[in-house]
């Protein structure tokens, strides 16, 4: 949205004669520019926001069809500006706009100058959301010029939600979603290794201390295949990977910057919101937060278009179900793997979708530190047991299905590259190429020095871990952002416990933190004993 | 949204020892603040916005869950404020949060002093939504706290966007209807006559230069019949009852105001958005505008609630179907003439739907001038007859929905009420009680100065004059803010015309404004002449 000069009627800014192509969009835009105008007075609001935004006096603008959160295009001399409205009935009188230091820089207007301002021209996105709205389906062309507008800002909040609301109750299908995977994908930059095979992995989330992907990419990488893994941050989790990564090494790094890693290492595990990839993707995030709706052709498109633009032929979603889990059942389950597949050959890649028992956390340590602990624990070869066979029988999966070793021995194959110190040799060599230490020794990692541990109450058998339990006590312990702070469990699901016994310890950076972390355990109770009476009546 | 002071525990502002149930809230209250909390140093921008809003850091909201266009909750010293929350990547920095002047006002909150911020408890209609979104019934209780959200600033553009869709794409049931039109009802003031019967009007809209509400009130009420008819302002069209009565008399008028005219004169013409009658309802057209939006469910509660707001027990709801029109077809507008007489009675209402010829525009005159002159022609006893007949259906049919005129004889008691002056009388007294000049001449009216006639460029029978044309061409002359732009029909459908021939006078008050409407009149072409070659093939 930098100003564009039209000072010049038929040449650009260099002075060159415009096709006459150019010339014919340059006249309609004058024609605009005469069909529809107001013209106010600049109040300058001597304030940078980072943002193009402009404050109207309320009545006015809604007598000229303006509101809150719309675009509108501002002229100034030879400049031109879209700028986001927002409305006052005190801030700017009428025949006023209010514009604070970012456009009046872009338009180079001072204060008590004059603008000119109109309508923009209707995005073309409002006609294909009404129609997505009233069920129809969407061309390829139509859904990516939604993203494409969005990109662009050019559609408010209300437009968009209303985009998402369509999709989560029409539905979107096979054609559609390829489509909306291409556009998100084209929204953002690519990795072109140039060479191959490149895999990739994902899992749903939503299981607690889950940290496969810190185990899977440096076997992967140590066999020879490359695997450039973008990740997200924790949202509502105690961790995510880029946020347990960062605890041995930087993890923002653009594409160049990510190319030249994994060309010397095969792997690389860095924040996806730093490459710049599928920034698209990121808005509809966003925008589904609110209600928390979760359509499944966007999730489909939203993960696809990550392994997309990093240019995986190969992929294994992990899809976890069981209580607390994000998927509650076989057949969602099976559905779901099987549109991954099918928009997954759409997309030139081959998929192998997991469905793995998600009901408790994977691993003892539930926050970054402690999370890390035990990845370095099984890349040296020893426990935890539960999170080295989730993590060698994805491996495993990638392997096969890449072709580096016949079905059936890929898991054999991930065991001994855990074994033979080859995977944490590899994850030494990413590690210092993401400028951390290679050297790291257990006791580097943070481990929060305020400690509270909790007891059985009773003796029993541990019947249920709830991830959301624990993910919410190592979040009031401070975790993500506190590297520190977490939950390690002493017990698991299965074993036996005495009254007094230790269940699990709480870690926190803080006094206050860790006192917070002490009542949400009341809250939560994450560690369930087996109950034989379930109620009783009479 | 006042702040409330919370320095005494037990003891409500003026001291006095709260109930149990008091005291308990406030215990809950101070646990969320206790839970989740960030506090942030005020830096004051020192302007006034005439919202409750804040600038926060966007890196450190959205790692504290807060996004663009949340609500937050503030504390400062004893007071607590809801709040706006705009994010911004420059303006504040971390551990910074911007306040604009009322904010600052209203917390007592100095440049440099500290500020507690918390989350607002997850407003109750996210979950009512989202059920909506499935598919699913609300309750009353459910419809009634998403009105009650909204009208308290709790929802989000988003948030909102996103009810409109599920209202739209599921539908709402007669019970849902019942229970989003009692919330309107509530969400504004309410007009207690104490006497009655109290008849109401409505039309659905769509049609130029139809103007019967101004003949409609004066006749009723000349008959005995109380009507405090509440209209609205143009939006898209070219006048609406409100800008046109604005042309004889002041139209903002509050609820006891509107209450003592009523009183005097039984009848009354003002503006709804004065009066706060069912003023969620303004937010809901507001919301529904981006997208066009108008689902069935609302546009049926949106008017019923103004209807029942005044105390209305009957009402005739003028449905105008045909081409341009709202409404396409018979079938549609039946369904929806039913839904207003079925949801009508669960208010409490005797409702009539009209199914009108909605394809041509009504009188001669658009635009508020022009239009008041028609209506003036039709009390004065004289034509358009369109108007005049159009005006004259309606009249007798609430005539008769009251019982004051036997089945069959209200359109003739209402005729004679036009030709022995009465409705002209009551008009005059209408217009004194509304502050205007019972003596209006003609002559007095505003006709724009700058005037253009448009002839016809063949011979022919005039086949179709366009709503939507002649709208638009109004516009461009100036209406509805200048009250003398618009246009004249000299002719109307059916009439045959010679080469030559005046199709119809444009009016404008400034040249420029003339040329625009000029221009607007060979993009929209209005008048349309029978054609018999409808295309040709070789």
């Amino acid at each position: 949205m930098e100003p564009v000069s039209i000072n010049e009627k038929n040449h650009n800014n260099e002075g060159i004669l415009l096709s006459e192509e150019e010339q014919e969009k340059r006249k309609k835009k004058e024609e605009l520019w005469a069909k529809k105008k107001y013209i106010c007075q600049v109040k300058l609001i001597d304030i940078k926001t980072g943002k193009n935004i402009v404050v109207l006096n309320e009545e006015e603008a809604e007598e000229n069809d303006i509101y809150n959160g719309y675009r509108i295009m501002l002229r100034h001399d030879g400049n031109e500006l879209v700028s986001l409205v927002d409305l006052s009935t005190e801030m700017v009188k009428r025949g006023e706009i209010g514009i604070f230091r970012d456009v009046a820089d872009k338009l180079d207007a001072k204060d008590g100058e004059l603008l000119h301002i109109r309508h923009m021209e209707k995005p073309a996105s409002i006609d294909f959301i009404k129609k997505k709205l009233d069920g129809e389906s969407l061309t390829s062309k139509q859904m990516s010029t939604i993203i494409h507008e969005l990109m662009k800002n050019r559609l408010s909040e209300g437009v968009l939600a209303s985009f998402i609301a369509a999709v989560y109750t029409r539905g979107i299908g096979e054609d559609e979603t390829v489509a909306l995977t291409e556009a998100i994908v084209d929204s953002g930059e690519k990795l072109d290794l140039g060479v191959g095979p490149v895999a990739d992995k994902h899992c749903i989330g939503g299981v607690a201390g889950n940290r496969t992907t810190m185990v899977v990419v440096p076997i992967i990488a140590a066999s020879g295949i490359y695997m450039p893994k973008t990740s997200s941050r924790a949202i509502t989790s105690a961790a995510g990977t880029s946020d347990t990564m960062e605890v041995l090494a930087d993890v923002d790094f653009n594409i160049p910057e990510l190319k030249e890693i994994v060309l010397k290492s095969k792997g690389a595990m860095v924040w996806g919101g730093a490459t710049n990839i599928a920034t698209a993707d990121d808005k509809l995030i966003k925008l589904r937060h609110p209600l928390s709706l979760d359509p499944r052709g966007m999730l489909l498109a939203s993960i696809l278009a990550k392994k997309s633009a990093v240019g995986a032929k190969y992929a294994v979603i992990d899809i976890p179900i069981g209580r607390g889990a994000k998927i509650l059942d076989m057949p969602m389950a099976e559905t779901l793997g099987g549109d991954f597949i099918n928009i997954g050959k759409r997309m030139g890649m081959t998929i192998e979708s997991l469905i793995t028992d998600g009901a408790e956390p994977v691993g003892n340590g539930i926050g970054c530190g402690l999370e890390c602990r035990d990845v370095m624990h099984v890349l040296q070869g020893k426990g935890p047991d539960d999170l080295r066979n989730k993590s060698t029988l994805i491996a495993g999966r990638i392997l096969e299905l890449v072709g580096k070793v016949p079905e059936g021995h890929g898991r054999d194959m991930s065991e001994l590259l855990l074994s033979n110190g080859g995977a944490w040799g590899k994850m030494k060599e990413i590690i210092e190429l993401q400028g951390g230490n290679p050297n790291v020794k257990e006791d580097d990692l943070p481990i929060g020095q305020y400690k509270h541990t909790i007891k059985a109450e009773r003796s029993g058998k541990i019947s249920h871990i709830d991830n959301k339990g624990v993910n919410k006590i190592a979040r009031a312990a401070g975790a993500p952002r506190d590297k520190g702070a977490g939950i390690y469990l002493h017990r698991l699901k299965g074993d036996k416990v005495k009254h007094g016994d230790v269940l699990f310890d709480i870690f926190a950076e803080s006094e206050t933190k860790l006192d917070f972390a002490i009542k949400a355990v009341d809250v939560w109770q994450p560690v369930e004993l087996e109950k034989f009476l379930l109620g009783t009546m009479r």
